[in-house]
């Protein structure tokens, strides 16, 4: 599958290594174009940077980008995504605080995002998962949430291709539960071993 | 420490057997006293059964029932619960639909319980560990909120008494994110290995 991922950050990273490991090509679009160059090359050869300028034959589309940057995307490629797999990552946290989402009352970001470009097959996963932990190649629970069942099946066997274990969590309403869980992960930090580098899971006995 | 559990089900033995290995002494009330006084029978000498008649005398209170039932005691005994620490442990499923929660939108079950019984010390835990793995003796996250500082700390003192790993997530209002969460923990159990004994972690790398 052709995978167009959106920014050259460390979750970008995580995401490609794992995607390039289970198969797939991926293209790393960033607004800086030496930045999205960069990473390919650390990724090998089934990856390729581009500076960012649209969707066009990519299957699936990762942002991997701040929540209001992944919005301003979802805007601006309103046209072009509809019908596309669009995967939302971010954590709308509220960084003056800390202790809250940015998000309005009783939405998250993915739907936000998906709200912006309508038709878009908006899937939310990946946001719990740290990205020290995607670069390395443990199994990790993918907590997915999605309207589209095709999209999520799409997102499910990515996941499985890249020694991941995907949990389908339901609708994308859920997302809401899985960014605020998020946000706790992140504000316990200081308090659990392994910092940054844990893993939110559902072990089995 | 003197702590009264209310219920006999299998969170109440679960966190009674923790309890009571943790050096504690423990109380189990309930309706029905036979009931009662079986699992304290269960739990050993520093168990004790009776009839659900009141809050005298204990340190702590663990409202070991289901949400609605947790609301009413808080209600029943609102005047001699203020200044005491109530353990909040439920899970508001709609179990009609298994697929959201019977609370108000926006407000947690812990924070509904502590309006029935202003001054109350209410704290959310235990409402992410199953009781299967309650009752054998591995460590375990307890994700813990609450407004009140000493009552965390009695809580946080309890669980490290029990070999649990107390997890300070802050404020009450985030029981409504540890409750939302334990759905999705509970509805996907038929996606995941070892189904009702699975844990809710932050494990470390």
């Amino acid at each position: 599958m052709e995978i167009l991922i959106v920014g050259s950050g460390n979750m970008a990273r995580g995401i490609g290594l794992r995607l390039v490991r289970g198969g797939h090509r991926v293209r790393i679009a960033d607004r800086e174009p030496d930045k999205a160059a960069d990473l390919a090359a650390e990724l090998g050869d089934s990856a390729s940077g581009e500076i960012l300028d649209g969707t066009a034959g990519a299957e699936v589309i990762v942002f991997a980008t701040p929540y209001e940057a992944s919005k301003q995307l979802a805007e601006m490629w309103a046209s072009e995504l509809a019908g596309k797999t669009v995967i939302d990552i971010c954590n709308p946290v509220d960084f003056t605080t800390f202790d809250g989402l940015v998000t309005p009352e009783g939405k998250s970001a993915a739907e936000e995002i998906a709200a912006a470009a309508p038709g878009t097959r908006v899937v939310k996963a990946f946001n719990t998962t740290f990205a020290s932990r995607l670069a390395n190649s443990t199994p990790l629970d993918v907590f997915i949430a999605g309207d589209d069942p095709d999209a999520k099946k799409t997102v499910t066997g990515l996941c499985l291709d890249a020694d991941l274990r995907p949990i389908d969590v339901g609708g994308l309403k859920h997302a809401r539960v899985l960014e605020a869980f998020q946000l706790l992960h992140m504000k316990v930090q200081d308090q659990i071993q392994g910092g940054w580098a844990t893993e939110l899971t559902f072990k089995p006995a």
